[in-house]
């Protein structure tokens, strides 16, 4: 399968990792470092005028894109053979917003997370539109598709892993957060937070102290928020 | 003037905060408890059908919308005339993107920002979709529009703030902030960064510590985080 992602930092990450590359699509006088690593690479490139480009590419696209093999899922089982310690998983119940996966993509990237785990169905999914809010970082984060997120839960702890819950309705914070085992962060859903039955089998749940009105944050600006407090403890 | 608001949270906070409401729109059978509180505060309600909805609001609105009284913005004389100390201004250097304008401004209520500082000209600017993204946040955070960012930058230091800048070319970071002064946060756009004469007039840049390939954050994420450690160490 392939797929059509856009976008400078995006095209540049794919082609850095060896993507497999059909076809580059770029605005005439466009876009002239990602066209030398292109003839560099030997891709085939096909210079368009801006109704071409139109044609081919889904919009914001920055005047280039390609068509490239399909993102690959990790199993379970493989990301569990990673031998790093510490590890840092990350488990997105049912996100439904690409732009949010996106974001959490180059959190995860930065702040060394081993894997990102996701559900099968309800979930967005890797796609052109997360390739692009991720400005390449999806090439770069281990994505786990899984068929059941408890079921999961329970082979991670059976591998040690201290699976730990967001939710605003706990008196745990994130810095309470013990982060020399090996952790598995669980964040809800944009609208409805963690599902129940995922919430009741984390080990514990913290939340991110705050004030104010509203009470909510985005889920890839909460996300982060916890991400980076593990990455700056474990320093 | 006036402008149409979706997303019940948005139009719930709306009404908390007794912004001037023209019309309320909501589809037949869906969001009752706004319309309570609609009802409450004699509100002119028009319950419609899929296709009146369809007709009046812009997509992604959840079956409901307002027409209101449009935001207003502080200016930067008003804003300084606020007694808590001490401060934490943000300002944002063209931001283009207006859910990250919305998602900045959920962070900003929820970690205790006085004020979010745009410039008039090129930047993202108050409009339905950011209040949509703020799910109703956008009503209790100051927004100052100003001319000229940098005559804001040297207003602020006769003030006493420190200005304090965000870049990944800097060896200081987050946590290098001293916290107990009047401070401004200053955070570039998407793809640029700091323009070069409002970070020369920065009195210290920061950047936030991270591994990995992009190196790069969504701005929504990396003014979170900057903002978040702000918050923590004034406790």
């Amino acid at each position: 399968m392939s797929l059509i992602i856009t976008g400078s930092n995006t095209v540049l990450e794919a082609m850095k990792v060896n993507r497999k590359i059909h076809e580059l699509y770029v605005l005439k006088g466009t876009n002239r470092e990602v066209l030398a690593e292109a003839y560099k690479r030997k891709i085939t490139v096909k210079e368009l005028d801006k109704q071409g480009i139109i044609n081919v590419l889904p919009p914001a696209n920055q005047g280039i894109g390609a068509l490239v093999e399909d993102y690959k899922y990790l199993s379970i089982e493989d990301a569990l053979k990673k031998t790093n310690k510490p590890k840092l998983f990350l488990m997105l119940d049912q996100l439904e917003d690409p732009h949010n996966l996106g974001a959490i993509l180059r959190s995860a990237d930065a702040f060394s997370v081993d894997g990102i785990i996701i559900p099968k169905n309800r979930s967005v999914h890797l796609n052109s539109t997360v390739a692009k809010v991720s400005t390449g970082a999806i090439e770069h984060v281990d994505v786990i598709e899984v068929t059941n997120l408890t079921n999961t839960i329970k082979e991670l702890k059976q591998n040690g892993f201290w699976i730990v819950g967001t939710d605003a309705d706990t008196d745990q914070t994130i810095h309470d957060i013990q982060v020399d085992t090996d952790l598995c962060v669980v964040v809800g859903s944009e609208g409805k937070g963690i599902s129940r039955l995922v919430k009741e089998n984390c080990d514990y749940v913290v939340k991110i102290p705050m004030s104010g009105h509203v009470n909510s944050l985005n889920a890839s600006v909460s996300t982060a928020l916890v991400v980076y407090e593990i990455y700056r403890k474990r320093g």
